[in-house]
């Protein structure tokens, strides 16, 4: 294990993938590595791109990886699949639009699968994101593909979220019930030379507007990824978000917030798996017989098991 | 209690809608009195209708009403009205649908926000269709809004689930994801009369087959709830799925893997209380400093936590 990072502190990829990996699995050893990749990191942008499947999301990400690697920097991208939940078999996102950058060295471009529950993927691509920033990445995309409640989870997670949308999808109110607006803090309005453009930004103003002052008042940006213009201006606004996230009391509370998310998280799986194992010892002991006949209530069975746990 | 409980027993509406209130705010005393309820409850049919916005459930839940009550049964209705997750406010669904049953004394019909956390509206859903199971009421209906994960994880804690679709809404992707074909157990194709009613009975029976051979073969129904045509066959199909649930093996793991769901439901709301109280703890005492310059790792403070409230 400690071969294994130092290989990848010093930017093998094969070693980065193998970490992401044991993490993604759930591997025994993850949380024992987490706990030595963690003092490396905070020093990456990690950025969360979210929006509608044909919105052009991978193709934006490219561009903008560009840009970024005009400035020197080194990036990595996580693209999430989401898997149907009935087969459980991940449907390959068309990640062919990042190809420009696929034999770059200082571009790391990795598929993760949505499957098991959601806990677990924002979970697993947290830490895929604490690993690409103690590599050395200084900015993280993470890249959805759709936009409901999953992604919101997903992307909650990135320093700045970018909400892509597009003319002609008619997605308004799924977005707004899936609560994205309110974490988008960039928004990309992309093939930006088709009709409607300018309906879809006027009404992203207005829905701003309804949600009331904020001290990050979001940009919205005119993008065509296909002819490569407006992604610079995401780029600046990108950064200028970070130096916002960095240097303002509303900045701070962002950070602290996200903290106590990752911290939270954690949490919940670690007292899941204690409870499921107090709760199965009820079970092998019979239990369901016994609330199948009413002769005990969830209520008193949940309040013994708990006694039986905790302190 | 005592008293409320009495009233709510011997069929007072409003006693009953009072209990529901109680469970809904999470009362301290909603625990105790789903303890005193629990012993009652066993009897009912209860029901799980979902469909896209749009599909005319209210209006076929109207007619199926009409049914039940032809047998003499006692009928209780819980809407789930979804809230916008960004204004918290609950849009009206339009009950006025179900009208024609609003003086009717056999007939309780309630609607329920949905907001908050998913596994607060869920539980509170699971306790409202007890306490009409416990106050005499024969089915219990309970009508979703849309068709995203929630209201899966709504639907599942019914005996029954009936998923109502409608030619040309186009959203059988959408329903696919969320995983409610598995779910469903009589399928209504509702304004059976309008262009592509066939092709969408065609699409759910070939669904069903990719999704293999099961016990319980779901009907698919062709229904016009404004013409009143094959609402009766569905509730013959409900009466059928009641009467296999009760009679079967498969039956019988059904209805112990849902008192599962139930007991692990209220498990990880009491825990999560137990453990938000440690963590609070550990902020106050200045913990997020710690982890955002790196001199901590939420994996070592996770492990100290539980080790604090764990035996």
């Amino acid at each position: 294990m400690e071969e294994l990072l130092k290989r990848a502190f010093s930017g093998d990829p094969r070693a980065i993938g193998r970490l992401i990996s044991l993490v993604e699995s759930e591997a025994p050893t993850a949380k024992e590595l987490m706990k030595q990749i963690y003092p490396h990191t905070g020093k990456a942008h990690v950025i969360g791109v979210t929006g509608s499947p044909g919105a052009g999301k991978s193709t934006f990400v490219d561009r903008l990886i560009s840009y970024y690697k005009n400035d020197g920097k080194k990036v990595g991208v996580i693209a999430i699949d989401p898997s149907s939940p009935y087969t459980g078999g991940a449907i390959l996102g068309d990640r062919l639009r990042m190809q420009s950058h696929a034999l770059d060295p200082d571009v790391y471009i990795r598929s993760m699968g949505s499957r098991g529950n959601l806990g677990g993927v924002s979970r697993a691509t947290h830490e895929a994101a604490l690993i690409l920033d103690a590599c050395g990445y200084d900015v993280v995309i993470i890249e959805t593909v759709g936009v409901g409640q999953s992604e919101v989870d997903i992307v909650k997670i990135a320093d700045s979220v970018c909400l892509v949308l597009v003319p002609g999808m008619g997605d308004d109110v799924q977005i707004m019930k899936a609560g994205i607006m309110e974490i988008a803090d960039v928004f990309v309005i992309n093939k930006s030379d088709k009709d409607g453009a300018d309906k879809v930004a006027s009404d992203v103003q207005l829905m701003l507007k309804l949600l009331g002052e904020k001290e990050w008042i979001p940009p919205v940006v005119m993008v065509s990824s296909y002819k490569n213009t407006g992604v610079d201006q995401v780029k600046t606004e990108l950064d200028g978000h970070r130096h916002f996230l960095e240097s303002s009391e509303e900045g701070k509370k962002r950070r602290y917030s996200k903290l106590e998310m990752e911290v939270e998280a954690i949490l919940r799986g670690e007292i899941s798996l204690i409870v499921e194992r107090a709760w199965k010892e009820e079970r092998e002991a019979g239990i369901l017989d016994k609330l199948a006949c009413r002769s005990c209530d969830p209520y008193t069975l949940t309040a013994d098991i708990i006694s039986k746990i905790v302190q």
